[in-house]
């Protein structure tokens, strides 16, 4: 556990979900609705630093969050990403600590087309709530 | 297999490496050089659709491409990636058939800082059994 870490010291009440290695949260900065993050629960860098068992749980989650965006939130597509950018100074661009994204998709979303950077505005307390009751 | 499915009919002599379970290929239109696919041999089109075992087998191999990616072409940084799109009609932008890329990433590059849509050229024989030769 690193305290300066994001990711090490967030609040545990506010999960989704906790398996044996990880934890699943909203995005705080959601690129759409229902926007999470799969987050192993030790200080991981790189899919390369993960043992074979906590890959495994997580990408199961990833498996189990999908079929719970389709049936609780009746989304119609899904990106999954995770970036590994050790060139990046440490910011709000790059998080150290390893975290998978769920982002819902649609056909008419900008996301990545938009020009330039797109601003991420932060989740409310409300969404943020609401998100986590409906995926729980 | 689907035989309009272009990743039941590709060219297995232009893999990179096989595993029980997946082929790892070039991508056709990389976004930056060494731009690889992990694809499952049999045709699922979600995440959701995919036996753990085959997960784990992909997701083993992310770790494993990952580290020659690092180690051979000296990439400093990745982006891993599976779009799941059912919402767009088949085309260049959808494959029906999972995949999921790994996409080498630099801090200079403009990937995703484009704006509009990046033109994405088809990758020479040249570089193609380059890169087949260097990851194998």
């Amino acid at each position: 556990m690193k305290k300066e870490c994001v990711f090490c010291t967030i609040k545990k009440e506010e999960k989704i979900l906790e398996t044996k290695h990880c934890y699943v949260y909203p995005d705080k900065y959601p690129l759409s609705r229902g926007h999470i993050l799969i987050v192993p629960k030790k200080h991981y860098e790189s899919i390369m630093a993960m043992p074979d068992e906590v890959l495994f749980d997580v990408i199961k989650t990833v498996k189990l969050m999908e079929k719970r965006l389709i049936q609780r939130l009746k989304v119609e597509g899904m990106d999954f990403r995770e970036n590994y950018r050790p060139f990046v100074p440490e910011s709000n661009l790059r998080k150290a600590h390893i975290h998978f994204h769920i982002i819902p998709r649609t056909f008419k979303d900008m996301i990545y087309r938009a020009k330039g950077e797109i601003k991420r505005k932060e989740i409310s307390e409300k969404d943020k709530a609401w998100l986590i009751k409906k995926l729980k």
